[in-house]
């Protein structure tokens, strides 16, 4: 797959507690694929991994704030999980209103374990068909949402996983989707 | 307020992640006020214990499993927050059913932060009036919750605050409601 995202911006959105491969995994696939990412987060610096939530596993820099960006400034977006992660995220209104806002614009969204919990702050998860860590799924239920249980789910814009097992297919499915969505809008994009 | 809650045994249930002070400082407050409290957990052997979530903060000894107690064995739940702690409850369907069981019993049960999570888990909060931490907020109300930001809030059985920072009202108000149940069901109690 290499090259079918060349030139394509993805917006990595997370905050301190991300664990730590679903971000470092989605993102090399991403990149091995031609595509630069972005880790953008609450503040300038550097956000805090976990390993299972619980033990500290090193940092990512932080390269653009969440109140400075658009969905304009993107083609795809993408939402890791650890718990602290999404809860820290769905608190501030500017990451809510991105999440929202990238939702809405039809532009391709994926998101893996508790991720996404920040669609369900966004409210936009009304009939939309997905999946995510076990915890998370009756608050899905609650917002609307029709939850499965499988390893990668697309429906509309939306890709979902449920665990760091399922990487290996959410990777896949996540470069043909952002891929997809690109041969869409043409073959241009931004460098 | 001392004695007011002699013989009283209060089951905490609480896991791994959860907040230090918010199991502390209530287990202080009930044991001032003579009740026994029990750790309630879904393993034997220790739950590690958090502050701010990310920093650790030593363990808590675990007294009693979960599947192994019933709500017979009580006379109050207290759930405490921290983010991790009610995500790991919330899976465990025995300590589902005893949330569930607890609330439906009468009995006091008392919540501060991200533990109402483990109400909506128990699909207990429709119609009830209460408060927790910001980021719970609209998975409560999305559960039928009404939703309210105030220090402490009693409603029906069921007493909520929002943050650590409430704690100092959110004792005494537990103290409060467990003793005022205690007297409803007459001078006994377990000893």
């Amino acid at each position: 797959m290499a090259g079918v995202l060349a030139g394509r911006r993805v917006a990595i959105l997370a905050a301190d507690g991300v664990e730590r491969v679903e971000l470092e995994q989605p993102r090399q696939a991403l990149e091995d694929a031609g595509a630069r990412t972005v880790v953008v987060s609450l503040a300038s610096g550097e956000i805090q991994a976990r390993d299972h939530d619980l033990e500290a596993a090193g940092t990512f820099a932080v390269e653009e704030l969440v109140d400075a960006v658009s969905v304009d400034d993107f083609e795809a977006l993408l939402l890791p999980g650890g718990t602290v992660n999404p809860d820290k995220l769905r608190m501030e209104p500017a990451a809510v209103r991105f999440v929202r806002n990238f939702v809405r614009s039809g532009k391709p969204v994926a998101s893996i374990c508790h991720g996404p919990w920040n669609l369900v702050e966004a409210d936009v998860v009304r009939g939309c068909r997905l999946t995510s860590w076990p915890s998370v799924r009756t608050d899905l239920r609650n917002a609307g949402a029709e939850v499965v249980d499988e390893e990668v789910v697309t429906d509309a814009n939306i890709t979902t996983s449920r665990s760091p097992e399922d990487l290996p297919a959410f990777c896949e499915r996540i470069v043909q989707e952002y891929a997809r969505a690109a041969r869409a809008v043409g073959a241009g994009g931004r460098t």
